[in-house]
């Protein structure tokens, strides 16, 4: 079988089984839209924790360790761990897996990085190089904000177009064998920039990537988008929402019956989040809290995610370059 | 054929090769040890870019085009790119990426991203995933120092334990047809912390998690050290290469006799870097520029490669944290 499929996309010969998902989300995650998916909710975003930085690592860690309990394996039992954070040089995953003594691969695709463990996990496990494999993303609103913008106690006012990121770490166990929603596919993207350079407009600047990604998932693999029950993207938040829809139908996908972003999915209105969620934690808690768990209740039986990511950094932004962002899809089918 | 083998490696089914590998260097490497290696050397850390940043850049992207027109392959014949560097966000890369047009996936392991992106791309390849990878990594002195140190500028004094960030880019074509060197086997490495807290103290952090992941290759393939023509390992600089020698000897496995460290392959003593070189530039000028070219002449034909990375942040030391280290091993043969 050719699992090399189009220009970007992969099939895999034997899918990876997602064996279970698990969360650690913060206070304001909690009392969301999502809040009674979640494993574990913080009483604040420190926990009682130095800094924010540990309370991430907390958070990462507590993710793949309840992970593994719910899939009723051991940390010794995983092969690899594939994971990454928003944090320079991924600081809250080096010092999450530290402790955990288990071969690791860092990434780092932004706020893409969920769908990029999960493609990378399933390549690991569909290739035979494993049986096990534990993935995990986190993003922490504090840590985010004063490495990517204003020192947080600041509180500079946020523009409208802005989105809020996401305190939470979400993890997932892949395996060869077992039973639960497979990895069927993928898209891995390409580095997208369309020249916006504002870094509070990153639904707008990583729309393009997203309609990128889908419209080769559509056109590699042959699928059109009716043939999955639910499309999402990660957190390109209600504008970035609405441009992808229009983007793909100028290449002729209609996806604004079945699709909805994860940036929207988190909070509810009167959080008063403006224009939605965003970090890694957007896509990896509304799927590893809601949307894993949906499919095993049979509600829908195959779901594509496209998880989107804005490549800029601080220093990127102060020599005034564009912001170049990225996109990977994955189909998870029942 | 069972690919995972023992704890932490793999040995692949149809061992990828390397066809052709590519360097560009900045003009005190030029004028190191292995000068006449490399593909291209620049006048000066900048190259008429308006910042350091985008010659970083410029050099990545300058690599992979070298390599592949080195490979007598196009941009648009590579499936995926694996890549990345020093810097947050991974700045370099993900601008140099941007052009290209081609699937990428980012990766970050600090000094340790060369082997990671010559076992994924090999990972890729021997699961049947694609046909041809272009994996590129860079470093560049002054965005490193920069970043992780003092404003270049300041001109601060470095201790004697300290080392040098190479400037300069490797890139590597990988494929699953052809010929060349081929990657056979790869050791994923554990995050390795003994408490060093120095951030000048790299190679002493460091030599642990490199004898931990040698340790490991060892004990999963059944081989000696003397299987190999060279081991080597990414940059560890000469008390980091001793210690390392030392921690394997007290594991029962003595690599004293076929053993260099990258870090003390790049520069002359006259050149004062001190303790050695350091950066992702180290393990790939000296792999891409001089031990592929070496294993092409038939000088050797296997070695063993150990890229090591120390994963700390200036947050996290400013955090007083300690130093969480790893290294990824390659094995390519002829």
């Amino acid at each position: 079988m050719k699992k090399k499929t189009g220009k970007q996309s992969i099939c895999f010969a034997s899918p990876p089984y997602i064996l279970e998902t698990a969360t650690v989300a913060g206070p304001m995650e909690g009392e969301g839209k999502l809040g009674d998916t979640y494993d574990k909710i913080l009483e604040d975003n420190i926990h009682g924790h130095e800094s924010w930085e540990q309370c991430e690592s907390f958070m990462l860690r507590t993710a793949i360790e309840t992970a593994a309990k719910k899939s009723k394996i051991t940390i010794p039992d995983i092969d690899y761990i594939l994971a990454g954070d928003l944090l320079n040089q991924l600081m809250s995953t080096h010092f999450a897996i530290r402790g955990l003594e288990r071969p690791f691969l860092g990434l780092y695709g932004a706020c893409s990085t969920f769908a990029e463990s999960l493609l990378l996990g399933a390549v690991l496990l569909d290739g035979g190089f494993g049986e096990t494999i534990a993935i995990a993303v986190s993003s922490l609103h504090d840590t985010a904000e004063r490495q990517y913008r204003f020192p947080t106690e600041l509180g500079v006012q946020r523009p409208p177009i802005s989105q809020w990121t996401v305190t939470g770490a979400g993890s997932a166990i892949l395996s060869a064998n077992g039973q639960g929603p497979r990895i069927t596919a993928a898209t891995i993207g390409k580095v997208v920039d369309i020249g916006i350079k504002d870094p509070n407009a990153m639904g707008p600047a990583m729309a393009p990537a997203a309609a990128d990604t889908l419209y080769c998932h559509f056109a590699d693999t042959g699928k059109q988008p009716a043939y999955y029950d639910m499309i999402f993207t990660g957190d390109l938040g209600a504008i970035g929402k609405q441009l992808t829809i229009e983007l793909l139908q100028e290449k002729g996908y209609d996806i604004s019956g079945n699709y909805e972003d994860c940036g929207l999915m988190i909070y509810f209105d009167q959080q008063d989040v403006h224009s939605g969620a965003s970090g890694c934690a957007s896509s990896a808690l509304a799927f590893c809290g809601h949307i894993y768990k949906e499919m095993r209740r049979g509600r829908w039986k195959r779901i594509l995610l496209a998880c989107t990511g804005s490549l800029h950094s601080p220093v990127s932004y102060q020599q005034k370059e564009s912001i170049p962002c990225i996109a990977h899809a994955v189909a998870i089918e029942s």
